[in-house]
């Protein structure tokens, strides 16, 4: 017989109304439900649970929904590696909104260009970064809803520049909201743009299918068991955490924040947390490597590291085995 | 914006010409490229690694496109958990054929109907089972080409019945046949029928969407880390075992066969190879606590089963328990 005839063949899987679309929304649904108990989130002296978490993202759609946010609508984040930037990976999306991860480290103007090119309609921003985000916000010809992320982790200068503080703006949402699967698993779900190094910066858009599927493959590359404790060396403004906000969701893991890269913190927190995964760049290896022995002192479990890089180092493969450390090396998205 | 002015929507990602459709044949295609010399299946004293185990997939697609099997076209298998049913996951659909598992153990009447319903072309057959396959065989209006497996770690009766032995026919394919993916990830890649408790048997469809997931999901499930050495407790005529012929490959894992469910093999096969997991009904694992307790000496490694009930008794739990192994309860596909 041949594929015309195929008595297998039936149009019925591929009505959306027939089958659920891959979307990474689906992970913390079902980890809520199945482990609510279990802490997802880590931050200085904060905790959330799963149940606590899943109802904060069901809260910050809803408070998006309300002020007008859709299907299609961009919702910039400004934020360091702190508990609200896991939420935005969930909240914006459930309301069919997509995630446009501002890059911390750049100026005024490429942050408003990329407000401006991405169209975004709502800012979540950290107090630390608001010099930038103030300058930027003045090039842009529009107004833009803008929420402040005043985090008690952070005791630097830096003003509030928005409408609403984020927890209030949490206030204003249901944590019951009914959100729904994207129509279409072909939908974006983020917006990253590069740090345009010749020209201006040009955006990149993950859809829920591909984010999905790298989420999902994080697990099965690393042969992560359930329950891992993440630690967020790697910015989740680059490249969505390359997918690890949704990973940990998918794992039932924890995740364990970190605003900055400082070797004697890392530490600290492996020890205190028993940390078994974290991913970062070379450098984020080398300054665990270059780190006095006695900060180390103490980790008696196993720690993964996952490294991206086109040629890792000898040395730091080197490096982090006198460590102790198990290396996994990937390469681009 | 609403969805029909979404910047971020395109439809290339959708022609089928600028993505890869999901297929758990892009498992074996990856392990054995990145995992050559690992060993993936163990039977007796055969021992193949994943080099050789593409390589004999890729024989047996490359033979039987030879003989017209194409897109839709139906391959039955009466398999024991050998090497051969491993191979028959891959082989089959490489040529956009279906696989068509029957169940060992129905009888002659039952075979005759999924054969003719299931417009099986050939049927490859292990030389134990040739009493049901030659009645039901004789029941249908047609010819097939039959391959019989002659299993050397089976010593009992049976005659073959076919065309050609499984290895002859392997030697007329190409151990490089370049196979192409599923035009379509919702492409039928393997049939399996009930049993017929009321009226006729009913013919299930996996597509290779579904078994792509399905395998992976079954790791993140699981928390399976990579290299698992997989014991096959459970018929890979039964729902595809699960999907795991396809999760053993994602994992980079070791399929230990068993033609059959017997205590003192079982424990025997899991002190030697160091068996980390394997999947049963319940009375797989009653098997196992039931057994006397010399024959579990000598395990010092953790187990990990997978039980399907509706309701494993407590007992049953709490058996495995005091075996020492953990137990994962998964229920319907």
């Amino acid at each position: 017989m041949n594929a015309k005839t195929n008595p297998f063949e039936t149009d019925l899987d591929k009505n959306a109304a027939n089958f659920a679309p891959l979307t990474p929304l689906s992970f913390i649904e079902r980890t809520a439900s199945v482990y609510p108990q279990r802490i997802a989130v880590i931050h200085g002296t904060r905790r959330y649970t799963w149940g606590e978490t899943y109802a904060r993202c069901r809260r910050l759609a809803s408070a998006l929904a309300k002020q007008g946010i859709g299907v299609g609508d961009s919702v910039a984040v400004m934020l360091a590696n702190t508990p609200e930037m896991v939420e935005c990976h969930f909240g914006v999306p459930m309301t069919g909104g997509v995630l446009l991860s501002l890059n911390t480290r750049l100026d005024a103007a490429a942050i408003g260009f990329m407000l401006e090119h991405g169209e975004a309609k709502v800012l979540i921003t950290d107090r630390e970064f608001s010099p930038t985000v103030k300058a930027a916000l003045a090039t842009l010809k529009r107004k833009l809803l803008v929420i402040d992320v005043d985090d008690a982790e952070y005791a630097g200068p830096g003003e509030r520049l928005g409408n609403c503080g984020y927890e209030e703006f949490l206030q204003e949402g249901d944590p019951a909201y009914a959100w729904t699967w994207p129509a279409d698993e072909w939908n974006a779900i983020s917006l990253n743009y590069t740090s345009g190094t010749t020209g201006n910066p040009k955006g990149v858009v993950y859809h829920h299918r591909g984010a999905y599927l790298n989420a999902i493959c994080n697990i099965v590359t690393w042969g992560m068991p359930q329950h891992a404790v993440y630690l967020w060396t790697l910015p989740m403004f680059h490249c969505n955490g390359w997918c690890f906000p949704w990973t940990v969701a998918a794992n039932a893991g924890t995740n364990v924040c970190l605003r900055k890269v400082d070797a004697a913190l890392i530490f600290q927190l492996i020890k205190a947390h028993r940390v078994t995964h974290y991913c970062g760049a070379p450098i984020v290896h080398a300054t665990l490597i270059n780190a006095p022995a006695e900060m180390r002192r103490g980790i008696t479990h196993r720690v993964n590291g996952m490294v991206a890089a086109a040629a890792p180092p000898a040395s730091m493969i080197e490096g982090m085995e006198k460590l102790g450390f198990d290396i996994t090396h990937v390469y681009g998205l």
